[in-house]
This record gives C-alpha cells, sequence and structure tokens, in this order.
C-alpha cells in the first residue's frame, strides 16, 4: 500500500483485496464461519495491518469509533491485545476488565441486559465470559457486532486465527505442512479450534498426547473422515522429524489421578533445544502462552521459536477482524 | 448542523444555542443547579451530539482534553457513559474505576487530596463516591469542573437529566405529561431527582409504591405546595391509563421485614404485556437499570420499551455536560 | 516554542534543546542514567511540555504509538500520570493495573514471558513491580524501552526527576540552594534517590530525622566523600531557616518498636504554619505524597506549599521522557 494514500484516505486499506468483505456487520462467534475464502481475504488485510503497524504505528481507519471490550474473566493477553488492535487503528476503547466486580452483574443483570446497554455507548463489542454459548446469546441480543474473546470451554476464534496466520506468515503456506498439535489435546480449546481451521487446507495432522488427554473422538472422527493424513502418538520424539509446525501446549499434572503416570509421560512432552536438534531447519515452535515449563527457556534463542512473534500476529488478526466487522470494504 | 463545518471547526457545534453556555467551567453537582432555561440550553446541544454520534461516531471538539473518572464504588453503566462520552469527543480518559484498591486512599489519603493530585493530570474530573455529599466537598477543594456521578444517598444529576432528556425526546414534549413513578419511591435516589427536574415543568405526577416505600414527605409536600395535580397509590393499574411515563424501579424483597405484604404486592408493580394493553398507544415505560424482574423480557419487544434508548441518551447528555463544562461555547 | 509550528510539525518540539537526545530507544531504570547534562535535556523538554499543556492541552508528536502501563501494585497516582502523559502525547495506553489478578501471572507466567509478551502490542512499556531489579529484568529481555515505574524498595526514578525538576521550576535553580530532607530517610526511596540525584549539583543537604530512621551510612559517606556540606539532626527547628526546599516524607508509627519514643518525637516532624514562619520567605515544601498528618492542612494555603504543583511537573516529566524514548528528536 503506498503510505500517503493511507493518510489521505484510511479505507483505501481495503482495496484490491482478494474477494469482497464478508465480515461487515457480522458477528465473530466460530470457527465454523470461516472459508478459504474468508480467511484469504482476512490474512491478506492482517499482513496490510502489519505493514501499516510497521511502518506507521497505526491508522486513523476507526476514528470516533468506539469499543467495549467486555471481560468477565481477566485474559490480559487477549484484552491487550485487542485495546491495541483498536487504538492502532485510531479507535478508543471502554475497559471493562475488571473481571469480577461488574456492579450490574453483582445486582443480578442478565448478560442479555448488560449487553443491550453497553452496545448503546459502543460500535462494536469484544465479550470473555466464562460459560459456553455466552457470546452466541449476546450476538442474538446485541444489534451492534459482536466478537467472541472465549466463551469458557466453547470456542476463541480470534486464537485459532491468530495461529493459522502465523503459520502462514512463518512458512510462506499452509498446503503441504505437516502439524503435530502436543500435550493436552482433551481440554485444549485452541488445539481444537486450530484443527478444524486447518481442515480449509491440505495438511497432514499429527496429535501427540497422554493417553487420558487424547484429542476427542469426535473430531478424530471429523478429521479422518475428511480423508486427511492423520496419525496420534504418545511420544513428541515420534514426529519431531517430519513436522513443521510443533503446536505445543501444557499437560497439566492437575489432569493425573495417578501423579506417578504423570511422572512418567511428561518428558515426552517438553520441548528442549536437544528435541529440536531432531527437528527441520525450517519448521517453528508454537504455543498459545502462557507457558509454564512445557517449552524451556533456552529455545526461546532458537529461530524457530514462533511463540512471541505468534503473539504479535494476534494483533494484526485482530486489526484486521475490528476493521472488517466495521467498514464496508 | 454542517457536516463539514464541524470538522473543521469542531466548536461550531455550539452556535445558534439558545442561551449562554451558563455551565463553562462549572461543576455538576446536583439538579437543583438546572432550571428550565440551561435545561433547554443542555437538551439542544445533546440532540447535536447525538447527531453527530449517529452520522459521524463523534467529533473533535475535547481534542488533548483529560477526563479523570474516579469511581470509589463500581458502576459499569455510568463510567463506560462517561467514557464513550469523552472519546467520542475526541478526549482521553485515566480510567480509575477499581472499585475497591485505591493505592493512595488505602494509606489513608483524604479525598481533597486525591482529588487535588488527579486534578493536576486532568481537564475534568467525574467522581462516584459511596458518602453522600463527597461531590461538594470535592468540587470544594478542586480547580477543575467536578461531576457528580452518584454520591451515595445523595445526588445522581446526570441520570435525572438523561432520563427527562428521554422524555423529550420520546414524546416530544415534557408539558401537558402525565409521569407515574413506579415501585420504591422511597430510597429510589433517580425518583427524587427527576422529579425535582419535572418541577421546572407542567406535568402531572403519580407516585405508585407499597406503604412502606412511598415517597418522602417533604418531597411529596414540596410538588403539591408548588401547585401540582399528584396522587398516590398502591397500585399501578390505577394509572396506567392516563400515563405517558411509567418510570418503573425495583421494589426490593429486602426492604419489607414481613415478606408475606412483600408477595400480596409485589404484582402491582411488575410491568407486563398484560398491563400495557392498557397503556396508551403513545407512551413509554422508562426504567434507571439494572432491572431485576420488575419489568417483564416480553415487554421489550414492545415499541413502547425506551429503557435501552434512555441508556443511549446517557451518552448524548454526557457528551453535552463534558463539551460545555469545557468549552466557552 | 511557535504553536503553529507545532501543530503542523510536532516533532520540532525537540529543536534547539540543549545536546543530543541520549534517551532514544534506552531504558528508564535508575538515577544513575543521569548526569547533569542529560537532565538539563530533559528539564527543557519538560519545560516545554508544560507550555504545550498550558497552552493547548497535547501535542500529536506519539500519535499511533501505545504503552503497555503494566502495574502489579496499584499506583493510582503513578499510573494515571503515565496515562494522561501519553494521552496528552497523542498516544494510546493500554492500562494494566489490576494490581492482583493478572491472569497470565496468576497462570504461574514468568515476569520476562509477560514482558514479552505485552510488548508485541506496545511500543514502550512502564513498570511497576513489588521485587527490586523487576525492572531491571524486564529492561533485559524486552525489546521496547522499559521506564521503570517503581520496583519495590529498588528506584522509583521517575519521581526523583519530578522531584528534582520541581525544584528548578519553583526556584529557578539548584546550584547554590540548601535541601534539608524530614522524615524518614532510611526506608524512603525517594529520599535516596533525590539525594542521588542531588550530587549533579552544588547543594547543601540537611538530613532531619528520628534516629531510628536515620539516612542509611553508604548513602551517607557518599555524599560526604563528595564534599558536600551535610549534616543530621533530629529537630526539623534545626534547618527550617536555612532550608531552601524542605522535602518532607511520613515517619510511620509502626516503625517504632517503643511507642513512647514515636510520640516523644512525632511533632519534630510535623510541617505546620507555625513552623514556616521561621522559614525564609522564598522557599517550598514537598511531600511525594500520599500525606497522613505530616503536613498539617492549614499548610496548604500557604504559596510556598509545592506538593501539589510537584505532583504536576510529574506529567510533565513523564511526558518528556515518553517523547524522548520514543522520538529521535
Amino acid at each position: 500500500m503506498n503510505r500517503e494514500v493511507l493518510l489521505e484516505r484510511p479505507a483505501a486499506i481495503f482495496e484490491g483485496l482478494p474477494g469482497p468483505n464478508e465480515f461487515y456487520g457480522q458477528d465473530i462467534l466460530a470457527v465454523s464461519q470461516f472459508n478459504r475464502r474468508n480467511l484469504e481475504y482476512l490474512f491478506a488485510l492482517a499482513e496490510r495491518m502489519r505493514d501499516v503497524v510497521e511502518t506507521r504505528g497505526g491508522i486513523d481507519l476507526l476514528r470516533h469509533k468506539v469499543l467495549a471490550a467486555i471481560f468477565y474473566e481477566p485474559s490480559t493477553r487477549t484484552s491487550s491485545s485487542f485495546i491495541a488492535a483498536m487504538e492502532r487503528l485510531g479507535g478508543s476503547v471502554i475497559p471493562i476488565t475488571q473481571g469480577v466486580q461488574f456492579s450490574s452483574v453483582s445486582k443480578g443483570e442478565s448478560l442479555p441486559d448488560t449487553i443491550r446497554t453497553l452496545e448503546q455507548y459502543a460500535d462494536v463489542i469484544v465479550l470473555r465470559h466464562p460459560e459456553k454459548g455466552s457470546a452466541a446469546i449476546a450476538a442474538h441480543y446485541a444489534e451492534k457486532p459482536v466478537i467472541n474473546a472465549g466463551d469458557g470451554p466453547g470456542e476463541h476464534p480470534t486464537q485459532a486465527l491468530l495461529d493459522l496466520f502465523t503459520i502462514l506468515e512463518e512458512l510462506g503456506t499452509i498446503d503441504g505442512l505437516t502439524v503435530a498439535m502436543v500435550g493436552d489435546l482433551r481440554y485444549g480449546r485452541t488445539v481444537h479450534s486450530l484443527t478444524e481451521l486447518l481442515l480449509n487446507y491440505d495438511v497432514r495432522l499429527r496429535f501427540v498426547s497422554p493417553e487420558i488427554l487424547r484429542i476427542p473422538l469426535d473430531l478424530m472422527n471429523k478429521v479422518r473422515d475428511a480423508g486427511y493424513d492423520v496419525r496420534e502418538t504418545y511420544d513428541v520424539h515420534d514426529v519431531i522429524e517430519e513436522a513443521d509446525v510443533l503446536y505445543v501446549t501444557r499437560v497439566q499434572k492437575e489432569r493425573f489421578t495417578d501423579l506417578a503416570q504423570y511422572e512418567q509421560v511428561k518428558d515426552y512432552y517438553e520441548i528442549t533445544p536437544e528435541l529440536l536438534k531432531h527437528a527441520k531447519e525450517r519448521m517453528i515452535v508454537m504455543h498459545p502462552l502462557p507457558r509454564v515449563g512445557e517449552i524451556s527457556y533456552e529455545v526461546d534463542k532458537d529461530p524457530r521459536a514462533a511463540y512471541f512473534r505468534q503473539v504479535r500476529n494476534g494483533l494484526y488478526i485482530r486489526m484486521a477482524l475490528l476493521a472488517a466487522v466495521l467498514c464496508p470494504g
């Protein structure tokens, strides 16, 4: 994009993108809303956002627009990312991130009433709520677009989108890659959502987990029925040589009733410089963060450690989503 | 207003308003500061703010101005409304909305010192504090304008102003209307303040409450002495046919020592589609929110349900107040 | 500075300052980073910030820049000051000021990971953390500049800078003055840092404290070895006549094991109108605030009471630091 043009006419950032903007005025609730076509659109827009941030810090695309960031549970990373995204687009934020002390809620107000109240002040709502389905309820009642920033055991679509975008940015393509998911594949929401998104591409999938934290059967069957080359294993060493992407999540001690069992298997899921000696030279290690020991700090210096760049991609993806939802394009 | 003019010269928003701007540099502490003349001025400005928000989202009138939003008790609705108002005026906010954990306060700092400290960073202060008279104390010590956002059992003038503005916006006039206040008229701060403001107009007043929650005697006498057509009743059915405005507040179970009594009367104060069948076709149902059952959810679909539009009017009123207090006009 | 020039070209605010901008891209961690040359540069820039705020409220120097304000412990004053500073420079803030409920931290994330995550969204980091050395650790891991906003018993350099700037602004010079520090000189972090900074100037120092709260020996020796005229005393009356600056801090009752001892000495450290009758006509009383009784409220009316102007200078100093760190100058 020409920098002078964007300065004069910020909406020019949409020009020449592949296809129309399907997101304008829409809610972003689940990864099932995405397909190869609109993912390509979103990622192309996110790349422009990256250029804008790197060259000028931001763009006045959402001037006088207001985001209500409603966080019923604290999530510093996600709320900070959305706040920064809105601000770098020239917009403003009502940060409602107190976590516990919602005065109206404590007075017994329902979620629909809270949403319908706060949308009177804002142009778009970002909602984090501990209950599955809460974002869909909010979207049902709201007239303004709602973006799901995590509804408990439900979905966290912007995380899955930034994960996928990171693969594309780091390796230049998604088709043809071998993606290994490692750790807690049972309860790991991010793993499920990323897997769903990957089914829009031609990839090989490897699931590496302890027996009790295996990928849910219905998701496994979905992948298999779609004809994907997929394999489950207990040990990350089994996949380290072929993996283009190592997507690591935490194996929580608390999941094990038998601690001896935990001690026995935990090393299978720890990423160390030693392990990475067996990995391809051009591959990446990802993690949704925060980590607590599952990737050793020595790995940070390895150029294949992509997890902090992954965080940064969250900024670009959220800028792209906010822009797409609020501008006709 | 001409949109291009406002873009070039935001202060043009004050041009042609009825009368001078009496609010410039002033504190906004109590409804007694308002009279028919300056209410008309404020409402005319609020209508322009509504136009600005609806057509362009905001206006750069308070660029580089900073609001310190000091909330000693949480109030998501009110703080969000002021934050959005300041942001849509192009200004910025220092959100001090932690509710409990004021570090300086916990170290024993007095309210005057906290105010005199924070005003060094800001151009205007919005204060919510649980103690009656706190806003007046703050205003006494502050050099910058203070806006009272609720001082416990004291006042909450911006709520009363948005209530009155809503009546005007919804029904086109205030004079000549029959306004019925329903529910807890004894402890309901909003009811008292709105009643005070209505005494600037030619209205009929109906007070509907349980015996133990009747409107305070001194306020009742004030209304009567001023020659108003006023009546008290226990049952909302008595007023539903004549009411142009039904201003509903919550009857809290906790107020009753005898629960049997509560069960006996509570239906008198619940607003249902059934009840509204008896109401005028052109009337409105208002509520300061949050509600907890006193207006059933089915009423929301009724075009006469004005409570969410009422919330939105809070944005316009607060934009008008911030602008009037900070700009000579 | 010419106002029209700054409006068109905000970076002009750096033109003609004494010497180059040594702060660009640097961390601000400790007072030991400062010397007479870069202090003069910073104070000259801070004075321009004061002019900008007084005449126009702010300047669009940091447009599209984002500050991550990370406060692991609440500090309303310091966080508000940094937020206002960033906003008046046209930039934005991610306020992470929840004090206790850092979700990632509660999940066990390390400080380096939190910093490396949040710097992906921001251009500069302001950190308050209860542990000494935490800011240095953050700066070690961060690629973006880190400003120390207090690391427990460690440093709080921006407080010391605003203290020194206040002396300059109030009295027109620092050389030749007699500065008396009063109160808790043992644990008072601000006293130690200000003393360090004063060693860049030609001053006389007076330390007034109870025996158990005397200035640490190593700092006293440092001052003495540098050849300064310095004296310790128990009673503020001993220094009141010669002092140009009375820098007051709180003597906490809790420090005393023998309360009788506390009662005996506490009057030696209370600043009253009575005491100030013995002081010079042109001198100032300073305090880092909050105060709890050590300066009586009657003193506030005395023009020599500089502590609220001191707070305001914090805004200008932090504006200057943010600008200097983020702009080549």
